[in-house]
């Protein structure tokens, strides 16, 4: 069993992302925050941490950029979760009942067009989306109904009357999974590296930077830009190359040669990119 | 008179930002939110607006980058304030007074240190940073005190008990002015260009587009990329690039020419850059 921590409640997407990543058993370390998640994995609470860091339709998660590199933690895997919106409810409520529907104000938002087509429901704002159905079965919110993902029903015992409710399908947050240690040895199939780079500050830093990946064919699937505290407008930037990691290694080295002294380059992992898990089965375990 | 649309309210940030932007008299047009500022200088509500695009702690606000792409305007110059928040009272409250402290969360977060060294203060949620300064000389909220700038307390009468009470203080706030129309054509002193553009998901891509502005020696002052919805893990980038605009023009008919049919490129403005406005003194003109 692995204790895996995860942000927010069981029955959350970042749940079902630590079961989507883990064949065995895994035990689930709800955090209240994700400062508090890369802490409880940095202290040792946790063997793995699973960090949302970006959603195909509003972007990155900055604060987890930020993060990364607040602490020493490796990336040692990732895995996308298809956001999939239900409509959950007590059993026997039936569609008519509901009036008052409870979720986190970003699932809500993601369902404008549901609301639109059902005007007699009311959006009810509340801090989590598993946590809603949780204190929606447990009569603790005012609320006929919450919006969370299926998991969050199964685990919970709702009823789904309606899925699929999110304005946009193509919906998928990508999660990386950190850890103490970089993942083992064993590098098949397509890898992805993550590193964070500083440049001096001088007219195509950037480019050159880029070039060492480029002159190799290597593809760079996301670059991130994060400001740098007390230096207004300068910034660091978070790249993720996909390729063969022995070649990945040679483009790094030829990088951290060029920018000397006058910048820096830190690697954050090397890890199977695994492909998009659309319409994944979950299995819910006991945590 | 010119007609200028901000976000939020009289005596905000974004105000005080309108006013170092404009050497004649202005006249602000408050606006709900981003989208409404947006649609009021796209539908000739007002000439130009005035829009927050990065702050030097907290990095892009990344959904008027969405914005600057779902409308039509031009970029026609920037500014930087200074975040300096303020503790202001009704005149006549002493420090001791002070209990309950109104402000928008994110001003109350960036003075943690100040609550920290004042245990007898609370911190009171509100929408808005010079709103809460407003109702507070209107008896309208349960507080003793709100934190915004300057502004807010010249504008509305207010008293400034303390200043400079943010934790950080290189804590700046970039604003772009938009319009319908470009900036007029005399482009003299250190100018920025600003684009977006999309390429070919291949790799190396990202490189030859940099490659025009870095053989030009031209100085890329910010990269920013964007999701681009219904399209997962594709991305739009926002590049600021510095310099001549001449031959900033050549080098995007070069990478016009190099992106052809499978990506594109947006002008979104050439500007005159503004230094940083560190200590500004700010004229409050009628509104």
């Amino acid at each position: 069993v692995i204790a895996v921590a995860i942000a927010g409640e069981a029955g959350s997407y970042s749940h079902a992302a630590a079961l989507a990543t883990h064949r065995s058993d895994i035990r689930v370390v709800p955090c209240r925050d994700f400062p508090e998640l890369f802490e409880t994995v940095a202290l040792g609470g946790a063997e793995r941490g699973v960090v949302p860091i970006e959603n195909s339709l509003t972007g990155s998660i900055h604060e987890n950029y930020d993060q990364l590199r607040a602490h020493g933690l490796c990336i040692v895997g990732e895995t996308e979760v298809r956001v999939r919106h239900c409509l959950i409810v007590r059993p026997g409520t039936t569609l008519p009942q509901v009036r008052r529907v409870a979720s986190h104000p970003v699932a809500l938002a993601q369902c404008a067009q549901f609301f639109a087509a059902h005007p007699m429901m009311t959006a009810v704002p509340a801090y989590d989306t598993a946590g809603s159905v949780r204190d929606l079965m447990d009569d603790r919110v005012a609320a006929d109904a919450a919006i969370a993902s299926d998991l969050a029903a199964q685990l919970y015992g709702g009823s789904v009357l309606d899925a699929g409710i999110e304005d946009h399908p193509a919906n998928f947050t990508r999660f990386l999974l950190v850890s103490r240690h970089p993942a083992p040895g064993q590098r098949t199939g397509p890898c992805k590296t993550s590193l964070v780079i500083s440049l001096a500050n001088v007219p195509g830093s950037l480019h050159r930077a880029l070039g060492p990946f480029a002159r190799r064919g290597l593809d760079l699937s996301k670059i991130e830009s994060r400001p740098i505290a007390g230096r207004p407008w300068e910034y660091v930037f978070y790249l993720d190359v996909l390729g063969d990691p022995i070649e990945v290694g040679a483009a790094l080295a030829e990088l951290t040669a060029e920018t000397g002294g006058a910048g820096s380059v830190r690697l954050l992992g090397t890890y199977v990119a695994t492909g998009t898990i659309r319409e994944r089965q979950l299995v819910v375990k006991e945590s």
